[in-house]
């Protein structure tokens, strides 16, 4: 049978989703309890990575089993063992072709940022950004970012891909009120720390470090140096994955 | 000089509001600070006392000091000092006659409740309750509670107060969206526990333990048998407090 999980995650404590000796990650914690109830090893194949620190409002991950238990139960076998910083929001079962990694169509993530003087002590998961920034500026710069592109520039210092080519949908800001703004992107695919490299570059923009008609030139002539520094993993949430219906 | 503060609290790890020996509470934090700053004895004033497990998105306190600072800078001073628990969004100095306790004219609390199957990993500063609810129920019976009425059906255990009589000003139901349901109540003045256990009634009218025509007569033959369970600290906060400008 194979089995598709939706999983809701809070990073702060983890090593993030891919199995590591001796590291809280998301993986590791699910599969202990798949092997330790199927008595067989199980291989969890997540939608794809998240780093050190970053959140999921809505992981999506399959494995195969055929430990006899109806596809509806799993949630709540693993929510009983599971840390409560990761919870199963559902268990299904899907055709046996269906991969959580190679189907997945589109991801979108929301990066927070909490843009006011003072720190908050309810709301930590955020970046907390104390700057003045003209959100504005901000926003008018995010339409260079949408569409297929050489994100080269906005690659993590140790680039894992063949191609640095991705198509990113959209990227749109919301103005949450009381300081908080979140910027959401949409694409076919990221690379490593890319989502946090755009939102530290926009912020630049924001503060006046460079200007909105200067981004297409990271897109031309592709160079990890001239692009922003990445944001922290803490303001990071993958937020949905889409596949084909 | 007199110096007023505005304070945000995360109350999971902390043991309420009030001083109280080798536990920590915001006014022992505070207070700590103060004395180690100024090198005197400074008595923080809250505008009421929260319980161990409560949080507040803006209590208000004051204090006396002739230390030489600007009223504006203690906020920074006790914010370097503080832990990310606690923030004191704002100081400022006030006239000699402001006192936050006795010169508080109406407080407003809100209780979070997570109404859905499945716990949450990223939102657990709120009461988890996976029962089904009907909130059109629960909207009918807050009315009931809005007046000068006598409260002692809904005190806590040990009753620290002369009157029981109390005015509500307001009562509202908010439905956030994702299982998230605010109640938002303003008043004059609570007593110990009130606010929880007015929740944990009108949850027992929500899911069909009590009905919504029966809460009157709590008010007539006062009884804290009669009333609800007390729902849990970790979803009540202090929104806002009011004084007379």
């Amino acid at each position: 049978m194979n089995i598709r999980l939706i999983i809701e995650y809070d990073g702060t404590d983890l090593s993030g989703w891919q199995r590591q000796p001796h590291k809280p990650t998301v993986q590791e914690h699910i599969e202990a309890i798949l092997a330790r109830v199927t008595r067989k090893r199980v291989i969890l194949v997540g939608s794809g990575r998240t780093d050190s620190g970053v959140h999921a409002c809505a992981q999506v991950a399959n494995f195969e089993t055929d430990y006899d238990a109806p596809a509806e139960k799993w949630a709540a076998i693993l929510n009983d063992a599971l840390p409560a910083s990761i919870r199963i929001l559902e268990s299904v079962e899907v055709p046996a072709t269906f991969h959580a990694q190679k189907n997945a169509k589109r991801k979108t993530y929301e990066y927070r940022i909490l843009n006011r003087s003072v720190a908050s002590a309810l709301e930590r998961k955020v970046y907390f950004f104390p700057r003045r920034v003209d959100w504005d500026r901000v926003e008018s710069c995010l339409p260079h970012f949408v569409g297929t592109k050489d994100f080269a520039s906005f690659q993590g210092a140790r680039p894992n891909s063949k191609t640095t080519v991705r198509t990113v949908l959209r990227f749109d800001l919301y103005r949450g009120g009381g300081g908080l703004y979140l910027l959401r992107i949409e694409g076919t695919g990221f690379l490593k720390q890319m989502v946090r490299t755009i939102v530290g570059t926009v912020l630049e923009v924001g503060v006046g470090l460079r200007r909105p008609e200067d981004i297409p030139s990271l897109f031309e002539s592709p160079d990890r140096r001239r692009a922003g520094r990445t944001a922290p993993a803490c303001g990071l949430y993958l937020l949905r994955v889409d596949y084909e219906e």
